[in-house]
């Protein structure tokens, strides 16, 4: 969709050229599957813009790998050697985040989860990326683990021109309330339904 | 979702290891947009499996590039380098598929899309790919330049362990029936409601 047309120009004093570069807030949501894989492919247009990419993952074990974590630290190589595309950090909560000194458990995920909020509010005050993903960072915020207030406050007050995409399922209504883009991935038809199991390539 | 289970075990003879492994038609439809983000996100689990990733852009014109254009010819080029992930091949419609020896108009879109659909064929007996992206497939459905009969018997039939992903809107009902996996992309809420414009990184 180039070519958007506005359904409504806005009367908030901005030019055009300020309004097509405002960050946006964007949350994938719903049941279905999708919700992260769409937001890593969102991702592979801002790496290709140059901009540093920052993957936040709330939840999954650090032993669970999926196919993107492979192809974008295949692409943060390629930066580093070409000059190509953009730097790319991935981050896994599972036993622990990569830039804590002290040994994760898979036992406390609430602290975890916590403490991988505080570095990204962190990064987002000193502006460290162009493009976060925060994936399956809604159910921090519906366990408590993370404070949604602070959340939405930190988010819509983000200096610069950092977009952050946020995934899972059960978007907090405060959060979807901040958003500026919101999609809800909903199922027609799951092959799992039918017997199908998860496999190698399309499920990881 | 690694350890999805199955809500039924169909009666089909086969193995659950044949059942994991069986090729899948996705389609990725409705009215918001992450459709085609959606399933080059799902193309990057391909790559990382070392499958051979063919995307066919229907509609959209040859001038017309995604920044996941960029960053999956980047991995093609790091696979014929290093070995890492698998081969990449990206066609465009637009002034005339690059296969093709005659120049483009994007004048008869009918007849391109009909030519790209046969190559497809073509390909789909040959085995040629581990991963198929038909982006933007519905709309030659919708418009009667491809024949929707043959589409869906020819899927149905396909060889080997071929995926197929379908994205765009209004998928036919006979392309959901016989797909494996539909997702529906609802919009929430999105940016150019509020006046928002289309901008780098995110619409391309």
């Amino acid at each position: 969709m180039p070519q958007g047309v506005p359904t409504a120009v806005p009367e908030d004093g901005l030019t055009t050229r300020q309004r097509r570069n405002r960050p946006l807030l964007v949350v994938h949501t719903g049941e279905m599957k999708g919700k992260s894989t769409a937001a890593f492919g969102l991702a592979l247009r801002g790496w290709n813009q140059g901009w540093s990419i920052g993957v936040f993952q709330f939840v999954k074990s650090a032993k669970w790998k999926v196919g993107e974590e492979e192809a974008f630290r295949a692409l943060g190589r390629l930066h580093e050697q070409t000059g190509e595309g953009g730097p790319v950090e991935w981050h896994k909560m599972g036993t622990g985040w990569s830039w804590s000194r002290k040994a994760g458990t898979e036992e406390n995920h609430a602290a975890d989860a916590a403490e991988g909020w505080a570095e990204i509010k962190r990064r987002l005050a000193a502006e460290a990326h162009g493009l976060y993903v925060l994936d399956e960072f809604t159910y921090p915020m519906k366990w408590g683990w993370v404070d949604v207030a602070d959340v939405v406050s930190t988010l819509a007050e983000r200096p610069g021109h950092q977009h952050v995409i946020i995934t899972g399922r059960d978007a907090h209504p405060d959060l979807v309330d901040a958003a500026d883009l919101v999609t809800t991935m909903t199922k027609i038809k799951h092959p799992m339904d039918a017997g199908q199991k998860g496999q190698r390539g399309i499920e990881w």
